[in-house]
Order: C-alpha cells, then sequence, then structure tokens
C-alpha cells in the first residue's frame, strides 16, 4: 500500500553559507516512487550528489536570507519482510567489504564497550533472535521523551538514562548488534504513524535469510515501535545519525519550522 | 626510491574466533608494489574482502590457538606531492559524493564540537594554508608520548591532554580539518623515520590542487612529522582508527608480539 | 557600598517533593546583612541545615504544588581586595586540610587532565600572577553565550567548545588553577553589573598574602569580568556547581519563572 | 577481632615534588588502633593535617629521589552492624548539613544520569532495602577484573562495561545510592579477605536506624562482597577515588611497588 508524504522546513542564513540537505525518499529497488515534487528557494550554487552506500542524493546548496524546502511524494515500498527471528548471522568470514565497515564504532555508536552487556543479557540468543530480543528489551526498558535527548546525546548516554526519541532508539540497537558482531546502520525515514509527526529513524541489520540465496540482506527494524516496515520510505543510511541529517548547516543557520505528515493512501 | 617493509605479529586465540587483518600496502596507481609475500597460520576460514574506498584488502580469518602473520613487501610510492599552501578548499557544492562523508564526525573526531576552536586559532587561513596552519599547531603543542593515550581515546582527549603518539595526532588533525569543513580521512600507513618503529597513521585532507583538472584531491599530511609523504606506503583509510586496525578480533585474543620494520631501499 | 539584591523564583511540584534551596547572601565576616527579608510559601516541613564550609545556609523544604521564593536583603561586602598578583602559591605542605579537598577532580572540574596544558600554557608564572593569567586566558578565547552550554556540561567542554556563561567561565578557572596544584572553590553570589541579570558564579582561589600573618586566604577572581568582587555578595561555595544549586529538587518539578535584580545601593 | 595491616611502597620522584599520603588507619570511634607504627623516608617537609570528614590524617612530604612508605598496625573495629534491611531512609529535611553534600555529583559519580534507572529497577525498595538491592544487583551483573579499568573510570563506564575492581564497584553504589537520594561516601580501608591483596575501597551510606534515637549513621558497604564490615578498618572517606588516594603526586613520580597484607589476629 503506498504512503504520501507531505514535509516542509524554513531556515534563515545571516550569512552566504554551503547547507547540505537529504530529505527525499530514495530511488531504490525496495521502493518505487510513484511521483514526487521537490521545492527548493533559490540559491546561489545547487548541486546534487549520491548519498551513503549509493541509497538517495545530498542536496549542496550556497545561499543566504530565508530558505524554504517543500517536498511531496508518494512512494510504495515494495520490500521482503521475512521473519525477523528466522534469520541467521552472517559468518564474518561471508560478510561482504560493504557490510564490513557497519561492524564498527562510530560517533553516536561506542559498540565496543557493550561487548560484556550484549553477552550477558543476550548470551543465549543469535542472528534475528538477538536482535529481536535487542529490540524488546529497548522498548521496555526505555521511555519516549522529546526533548530529554540532543545532538550530542549518544547511545551510551541513552543506555544511562533511559529516555530518547527515535534517533536514540535506532542508535542504541545499531550499537547492541555491532556488539554482536552483526553489521547494523542507521536509517533515515519516513513512516506512517509516528507520534509526534516528524523525520523518523530506525536501524538496519544485515542477516541471512536461509530462503534467499547469496549472502544477506538488509532489514529494517524499529526499537520504537512505531513505524511499520513494510509502511516506511527510507531517505538515506549512514553509521548513525552523523551521517543522515536532513539539513546540516556549515555556518551559523536560524533554523524557522518544520512539519512533517506521512499518510497511508488507500488505492 | 621504494621501501623496504617486514612486519611480524603474533597473537594466542584460546577459542575459535573471528579475526580481521588489514596489515598490507594497498594496490593502488599512487604506489607500486614491487614485490610482496604474506605468511598466514593455518585457519579454518581465510576470506578477503575488499577495504573501505576500495584501498587495500581485509581479510577475515577464523581460527583457534597461536596464530602469526608475517609480510615482506617493497613499494615505490609515486604520488603527486603539490605544496600543500597552493591548494584550495573545494567548494562544497563541488565536492563528490564519496569525499562528503568525510566532512562528519566519526568515533574518534567529533569535529562539530571545534568550530568556534578553528575559527578563533585559524581564522584567517583557508585551504591548504589552513591544513598546514592546523599541523603546524598540533606539533607545537602536542607532545609524542607512547603509553600516554589509549584504545578509548578521542581528539577531545588528546586536545586536553597535549600528549599521544601517530593515532592521536591524525585523529586531532582529521578532527579539525572537518571542522574546517575540509574532507578528512585517516590513513593507516608504513614509513621510514617512525621512532620507535611501529605501524604509523596519517591524515589525508582532499583539497583542490588549481594546477590540476577536475575535482579535488586527497593529499597526506602527517602531524607528527615523522613521516615523509614521498615515502610513505598506504595500507588503508577509514573515518578514523575504528575502521582500520591492523588487528580486529570478534572474541578474546592474547596478543603476543609485533614487529615493523621499514627502511628505504637504495637503488 | 552596599549592595541591594532582589530574588523571586516560583516553581510547581506536581507531587509531594524534596526541594533544597540556596539563595540568601551568607552571614559571613567578609560581608555584613544589613537586612534581609525571605518568604517562602507553605510548606509539610521546612528546615535549615548549614551549607558547605559553614558559609550560608542550604533550606530543605518539602511541598506540593506551586511554590514561591522571595528575598530581599542589603549587603555591604567588606572584603579585603589585595593585588592579585602579588599573592604567593602556598606551599602543598603549609596548606591546612580545609584547603586539599580543593585540590582534587569535581564533577564539572577534571582538573587532573589539564597538567600539561598549564605548564605549557602558563608554566612561567605562579602564585596570584598565574590566576590572573588564567583568567585573562579565559577571557581571551570564550565568548559568553546564553544558551550554548547546560547542567551537563563540564570545564572540558567549555574548554574545547569556548563559548558558556558564568558557571562555565568559573569552572574552567576551578580547573586550572586545581591543575597548577593552587586550591580553587566555586562561589555562587550576587553581583550588579551581571549582564542578563541572574544568579552569578565566579571561582576563589586559595592563596597567601606575604602581608598578612598566618596561612593563605581565599580570593575572589571573575573569569567573566562582569562582578567587582569589592561589589560581591557570596550566596555558598562548593566543589563546583554541582554543590551550590539555589535550586535543587529531588523529584519532578517545573520551574516557572525567575528574576534577580541587583544593584549599587547610593548611601 | 583485631586485625593486622603491613603496607609498604615505594616509588621515585626525578624532581623535588609534593606528595600527598594517606595510608593509616583512622582514629575514629568505631575502631581502636591497638598498635601503630609509620616509617617514612627522609624528606625535605613533613607536615600532617585532618583529612575529609575529620576521618584520620593526610601527611603531606616534600622529597626528592627514592622514597619509601612501611606501617605497621592492629587496629580493633567496633562499629555497630545493624541489619541492613531494617534502616530507614532519613527524610531530606531531617538530613544534617554535612551529610547533604554526599546526594550530590562529584567527579567518578554522576549520580543525576541514573534517576530513572534506580526508579526502574529499585522502585519497590527504599532505604537500605534500596542499599542491599543495589549492591546485590551490582554484585550480580559485574565482573572483577583486575585491570580492566583505569584512574578515569567513572561509574558511569563501569556500568556500560560491567567489569572492574573495588574502585570501580563502590562507585557505582555511591551513585545509585545519590541517584536514590540517600548519601553516600567513598571509603579507602583495609579488610582481611581481599583478593589480590591490596588496598581496598567500600561504599558507606548515611541511613536512619530505628533502633538508634538521633538521626541517621554511616553504615559500611561492600559490594564486592570480599570484606567483612566487622573486620574493616577504615583509612579515610570522600566523595569518591579523586578524595582517598594513598598516593596523590603534584608532579613526576614513577611508582615502583606496593603490598598490603591485612590479617585476623587471633586473641
Amino acid at each position: 500500500m503506498p504512503i504520501g508524504i507531505e514535509t516542509r522546513f524554513t531556515f534563515h542564513l545571516p550569512r552566504p553559507t554551503d547547507v547540505l540537505l537529504q530529505f527525499e525518499a530514495a530511488t531504490i529497488p525496495e521502493q518505487a516512487i510513484l511521483s514526487s515534487k521537490t521545492h527548493l528557494s533559490d540559491s546561489q550554487h545547487c548541486a546534487r550528489v549520491p548519498a551513503q552506500d549509493d541509497i538517495g542524493e545530498r542536496i549542496w546548496i550556497r545561499a543566504e536570507g530565508d530558505f524554504e524546502v517543500a517536498y511531496e511524494a508518494e512512494v510504495e515500498p515494495q520490500r521482503q519482510l521475512p521473519d525477523l527471528a528466522s534469520l541467521k548471522r552472517l559468518p564474518p568470514h561471508e560478510m561482504p567489504g560493504e557490510a564490513v565497515e557497519y561492524l564498527f564504532d562510530s560517533r553516536y555508536c561506542p559498540a565496543d564497550r557493550f561487548q560484556t552487556f550484549v553477552e550477558d543479557e543476550f548470551g543465549g540468543t543469535d542472528g534475528g533472535a538477538r536482535i529481536a530480543a535487542i529490540r524488546d528489551w529497548i522498548r521496555q526498558n526505555y521511555q519516549y521523551v522529546p526533548g530529554a535527548s540532543g545532538s550530542h546525546t549518544t547511545a551510551l548516554d541513552t543506555f544511562i538514562e533511559r529516555r530518547g526519541i527515535c534517533r536514540d532508539y535506532a542508535h542504541t540497537l545499531v550499537t547492541l548488534a555491532r556488539a554482536s558482531t552483526i553489521p547494523a546502520r542507521y536509517v533515515a525515514c519516513y513512516a506512517p504513524g509516528v507520534d509526534p509527526p516528524d523525520f523518523h529513524a530506525v536501524a538496519e541489520v544485515f542477516l541471512n535469510d536461509p530462503e534467499t540465496p547469496g549472502g544477506g540482506t538488509w532489514q529494517l527494524v524499529d526499537a520504537t515501535g512505531m513505524a511499520d516496515p513494510a509502511q516506511t520510505a527510507k531517505i538515506g543510511v549512514g553509521r548513525d545519525a552523523a551521517d543522515v541529517s536532513f539539513l546540516t548547516s556549515f555556518g551559523a543557520n536560524d533554523f524557522k519550522s518544520s512539519s512533517v505528515r506521512v499518510r497511508t493512501l488507500d488505492k
């Protein structure tokens, strides 16, 4: 079933400033972009570059003064959704080079420090069952509290304070998966049901589906439980939130407003 | 002038364990591998995968008990070495997608936090001159003290404590470059002159050489001053040291010994 | 010259909650309390206890619902104000027990990590001249930016980010003094000239005045430059801001409003 | 039953350096010092000052070259040991001023960040029962691993990594007690049964014994389970390990050797 997305955000640049934007649903096999319309205010420069792992695009602009981004799209997710618990951990020596980098620590995901914890808490599980156990542990121990975390908050901070938003839930899942030697990445996305409505973030783990020939595949997991993977439109992926912000400003920037509306389209 | 490399390290795995190795000079245009010989102890599995940015290879092994790695090579670096101060900062909207990810924060390089510092300290400089000023500032303010830092040490820690080894020097340069909107990555390498002899690490920054058509190129910079870029053999690159360790063990590992010998070969 | 203080703050406690208050100018030899009036909303319990180093009092209340604190006072500071640069560092073996604890690291002041920095940057100075050099360095390198820091911000964070408020300036001065083996504590205070008007914080260092017989004395130093020590009324002291908040709530607390007005009284 | 203590440690000071020592069992009502002998190498200066909360003494020395400390004592602990679970939390407004400061965050004990965790994990308990539950939780989730932590390790680090030594166990107990609004301090001590034999550290919490008239009393709790409070000789107390090191050097110091022997004396 397709989903409809309407996004709008505005900001003010006091001086000519470079800004990196990434807010459009990615054109990738697992989701069909039925329609799409992007409006950007005028800028001195504007250039598109492929985003990480060739999933989606980043837009460089250089502009000054008030700037508005408006985006509308209809997207039909078509991804395979095997039962998570049935998936197997890929033996490391079978992991392809592009998955290996998602085993390593990143800015907000200091996975190496959680090796004792995952062994103690989830020692009896492996592969998809391990990921399901991690997801359930987060859901049980964390409270969803907008405003409790900020742009410096790491998975370590959230693990201590037990409160956060989708970004923090995704960072924790990514961290505990990597500490379990399962490649994991951060996914910026749109999904209906996110409350309050906003840009959303989930995790993706690299696991082996015994039903499918060949190595592993990336599987969406939402530790907040708000997004249905069958109804989620990916924007982009990265090591963690440092890589896939909808707006990264290389200079002063007054953020003014944003609204995100995502709904299921009955067809 | 070619350089000769001899590396040997041994470790003990109490149980069957997955280990990731990356220690060979990379086969890339900027350096010719004149000869190369790698010896690994027997293992249950052994697989090679391309390393980050397709520079070099990582080797997965699964093994138990005593393990030895021995490597010998002759490498002839052939890289372009323009004058650093003459290089220009690429305007962000001209940066290719693969350079953009090296603007972001990583595990050991929290660049966003240093924006005020770089502006205050290096505000009058830009591009290659900015990088040269950063390199000189590090060299002047840091002391090279083996043992003063560890595997958790970030660029922030080193900036406070002003002491560290090549890894810490490279992390600081990468961090301050990114805070200056200049893409920067971490480079594991071999070089003569490193004292005490060991695996070495330097930084690479993405700058524009006005003499060369097309976008930017990566330029080696060693904040420790020990390695000559004309005599440096790259092993691999990454966001920071989390990505390019010569040995990453996914389970218990008793490290036994290592020796690294690098010298200039007169021909 | 006396100063007049008017303070008012209100908060709401959704449930019966213990709250610790410390907002009154301390009754100590170095400042005469000419008049003082404290109004507190009704509470289930209310008890006064001596505050740290017997400087001022803390007030425990247990209350529920809306709570208001109103305080008015006239205070005449009478402290000795020797020239800072003339003061000497007390040799450690002459430091009294109660000063020694102010050499140690505290929550927001990880002094041990700055020993190399203070030696490199201020190596040619000692005693009061060292403190003056530290104060000037902070004033030159920091920007006073309300909102740039928060309740978790340590002196380490501020040293990196170079921006903060009076609390952060005081934490940095305390940290760099302790790293120089000079006892230093954090002082909550009122002072005219603080802009925007608010509770203020400065540092106090323990130095020896060669003109005065006997050991050392505590000397006020304001790294922000906004407060004149001759016009400052101390509320309380502590290792750092963790010890002397005007309001510490042991449970949920909605802070509503505060106003602080301090002025010089012409007499 | 008395215990016998033999301690010896040596270090080398390359230059004239101030050093603070605290290694003798404190002369306090709860433990009788039956005999005591302290030997210190010659020094330029040597001065004793009362230690924190007037428990024990600190010794300042200024010396150069090789230095040896040797200490022998027989101590008979005589403290009250009520059943921990029977003790009550003192309502905050009944806490004396000198206990209040042990509610606040300190260098290694960032208690404020654990308020959600203690409420979630120990919400059904209070007072001594809460402390017993915290102690048991630590014992169940932590592994005693000498070498896994260092001098920068905070309770937050240990909570993440789940491994450490007595210092880390005590820091965690202190942190979780304070997060529960129970004053808690760090205690350096000697006790038989510590394995490997070394200086030991435990926590002390301030609770109310309903059997005893008047406010609260400090009760020893050892989260490692190695020390029996009836057989423990206190050296000193503090906010955390930053305050009660057996050796704090204000300058370069090569630590050479130490041995600690503690045994029960049959009489």
